[in-house]
Order: C-alpha cells, then sequence, then structure tokens
C-alpha cells in the first residue's frame, strides 16, 4: 500500500538543488518534489503535459509567449510541445507531476540533468 | 494557453458538497477541486489510481484494511481496484487528481454521483 506523504515536507528535507524526487506514482505519472534556486534550462517535452505546484517560495516559468509567476500554492501546466525555462530568484519548493516517460529536462542534457534512479531514490 | 490557478482558492469558492470540479487537465487526467463534508461512498476504481491531496482540513479515507488520515497538506494515492470511502468529519478541502475516464464514484451511483459535464462547469 502507499503511504501517507507531505510533500511540502519532503521537499523541505531535500538538500540538493534541481533534483526532483519520486514520492509517488498514479497509474503511468510521477508526482515528484523538487527544491530549486537559480535556471534550469530551456526545454520542451513533445508529448507530455508538466504540472507545477508551488509549495513554497515562488518560481518562474519563462516561456516564448512570456513568462507566468506562480506564488505559493499556485499550480501551471506547460502544455506538451511549449518550450519553457523554470526560474527562481530564491528557494522555492514546487510539486510537479510528469509523465514516467518524461524526460523532465526534455531533450536537453544539462549538468542539472538527472537520471530517472537517481529520481528514484527515496527522500 | 492553461491559467495559473490556485486550488485552495478554487475550492474555497465551491458552494456544494461533494461536487468536484475540473481546474485543470495534464494529458489524461484531470485535476479536480471539492469541497467535502460527510460521507460519499463505498466505490473502487478499477483500472485507474486516484489522488487525494487535502489542501484545507482533514480527511479520512476508509478502506478495507484499514482507514487512512490526511491532515492539510498530505497526500495519498488510492490503488486502482482498491474500495474506498472518503468521510469528513468537518468540511475540508481537497485537490484530485482522477484520470479522465474515472467515475468518481466508481461503479457505484449515489444521490451525490456527478455527471463529468457537472464536474467541468467552471468554477
Amino acid at each position: 500500500m502507499p503511504n501517507v506523504v507531505s510533500p511540502r515536507d519532503k521537499a523541505l528535507a531535500l538538500t540538493e538543488l534541481w533534483s526532483p524526487r519520486v514520492i509517488a506514482e498514479i497509474d503511468d505519472a510521477y508526482v515528484k518534489v523538487a527544491k530549486v534556486r537559480g535556471t534550469l534550462a530551456w526545454h520542451s517535452h513533445e508529448d507530455e503535459d508538466e504540472l507545477f505546484l508551488v509549495l513554497k517560495g515562488h518560481l518562474r516559468i519563462e516561456m516564448e509567449e512570456g513568462p507566468v509567476h506562480l506564488d505559493e500554492g499556485e499550480m501551471f501546466v506547460v502544455p506538451k510541445g511549449v518550450r519553457h525555462n523554470p526560474v527562481a530568484d530564491s528557494e522555492c519548493l514546487l510539486l510537479l507531476i510528469e509523465r514516467k516517460s518524461t524526460l523532465h529536462t526534455g531533450g536537453v542534457v544539462t549538468p542539472k540533468t538527472r537520471s530517472l534512479d537517481d529520481q528514484l531514490r527515496p527522500v
């Protein structure tokens, strides 16, 4: 049986930035948490939407149409195929929902890119 | 383009109990919010997991193995095929993630059962 988890507590416990960690699965998607500060990388997911929910702090998602600003408790779904770049000017805790097939930096490999095995390490 | 939404604010704005409303979609799943108090109904979803995240209050999910208690900010995934019954002793706000195909009271029809059209009404 799955466990009760507090996404915020799990995200607070993270020690590495931009290192998403899986805390639950729902069918073919993973629920992840991440602690972020700074800039990830411009990328897109051609076949998968991606949900961002801010657990603490503020996130800016840069997109070609302009940035989206998320305050604590706010949520946004980046549609499949849309190039985006998450930026946090100060430390920010996130809940993410991504397909199990989703590469978290899309087709772009950067020093911040983490393997799925890495993301599946228990928090 | 999708909008930034605050699930908690959307749930706070609901006037009907046990009437889940879609606030976003991510691939073949809906993100819903609900305001609940009392008991829904024992049911299961044979082919779909269901995510519960408590935005405010406390939720008890009765299951045959025993109840799961969720406080504010806590999350639980009811696995596919597992009979469950959400109960809130006092008013509780929920974020739910369900497949678009999921019937919110499973194969059980009760006076609380809402059609998908009903759930898709804007909040």
